[in-house]
């Protein structure tokens, strides 16, 4: 029981989150201030998972809506950096210098998350917009990891097999 | 119960902690000696937690009393530290620049360790100066987060309602 | 069974890795070649646990077979760099500088891993080496850990016990 809270609790996967985008901005990435705007977000996303649906008072539930507005924003700056990267041909590491590989590692937590509030959207006790949020994240921190690496000119490493008889 | 075990041991919140304050040490500021005997004295929290009152030897307990004068060191250090800081007068993201965000990441880091070990203190199990202990380290890691973006001219961010017709 | 799940899954820790050796690897160390190796080795470690013995397909589990060579490849790097090092004459905290810190950190992670592998490789559901293979990584991140101190001319705190009277 004291896991299973405290697994479902957001501290850890945010407190992470904040963690790694703090590291990335202090490099002056013109991403920067979006990275601040979300860092403002998942605050809100915690104080909407902290305030489950069947139990709050209603003033206290329209202070904690979650907006589609910034789901939709999201979408835009993924379309944004997508545009600009080349194709996948290969599967990557989470590699490409200390900006991207953070951005892999926050991607991770992020879609650990999501698969974390899913069952919580399902019972009616969290706002669908919230994990809807954590999905367009994640695909925002991967495609903002990629760009990274490439502004920064790392490279991605790729994926190799180990070979036996090398 | 895997996994509820693994929750309780220290291993991973403490080599997290370890790590983020190396990361801070590095950068020489002055209060690197202060968490330099914290280092320390969190691996003797460890030896403590790992030597449950009732079943361990006499002898055993005896070396792993975790003494009171640790939680009054860092009371004078929080004190001496909070007498230099503007007042918070807005709620603050966990910022303030690599330093600071490092030590907000340890502060929430200890906060769940201590709520942690606060049951086996209940049930005589632990010492009560290792719950001060964590206590109070939360408290001065807080402090410090504020008093090193300060020191490295980092602007603390400020959390903002995201407006939905911005 | 939702937590206990997702501390089996490899997700959390290998992600921990990933991170943490992408930002040794920036340093430009003579050994980043080799962590690089040990990187795609990690993705071969999740395809394998993710590839359960008893129930997976033939052609599935031939791909996903993890070869002993890695894990002599491993022992060789261990062989080559304790030879260098001075030996250890107290108890060192996880110190050393930043990628000493992280080294020793990754350790941790390694063996938290190793644990929980175990009863896998007991219930024959995962393959031996495996096991042997993160074994012999906690080993060769913790010889690293302390070459990496040297070469960087950090040093490696020792753990010093409070003593009361201080």
């Amino acid at each position: 029981m004291l896991s299973e809270r405290s697994e479902l609790s957001p501290a850890r996967w945010m407190w992470s989150l904040w963690f790694a985008m703090e590291l990335i901005s202090e490099k002056g990435h013109p991403f920067a201030e979006e990275l601040e705007k979300i860092q403002c977000s998942l605050q809100d996303v915690g104080s909407a998972l902290a305030t489950p649906r069947s139990s709050a008072r209603e003033a206290h539930l329209r202070r904690t809506t979650f907006e589609s507005g910034r789901v939709l924003e999201l979408e835009q700056w993924i379309d944004k950096y997508s545009g600009q990267l080349p194709p996948l041909t290969a599967f990557i590491l989470p590699s490409g210098g200390k900006s991207s590989a953070a951005l892999h590692f926050c991607r991770a937590v992020c879609r650990r998350a999501e698969r974390r509030v899913a069952p919580l959207v399902r019972m009616g006790e969290t706002d669908a917009n919230v994990a809807k949020f954590l999905n367009r994240l994640s695909d925002y921190l991967f495609t903002l990891a990629r760009y990274a690496a490439m502004k920064e000119g790392k490279q991605e490493k790729i994926y190799k097999k180990s070979d036996p008889s090398d």
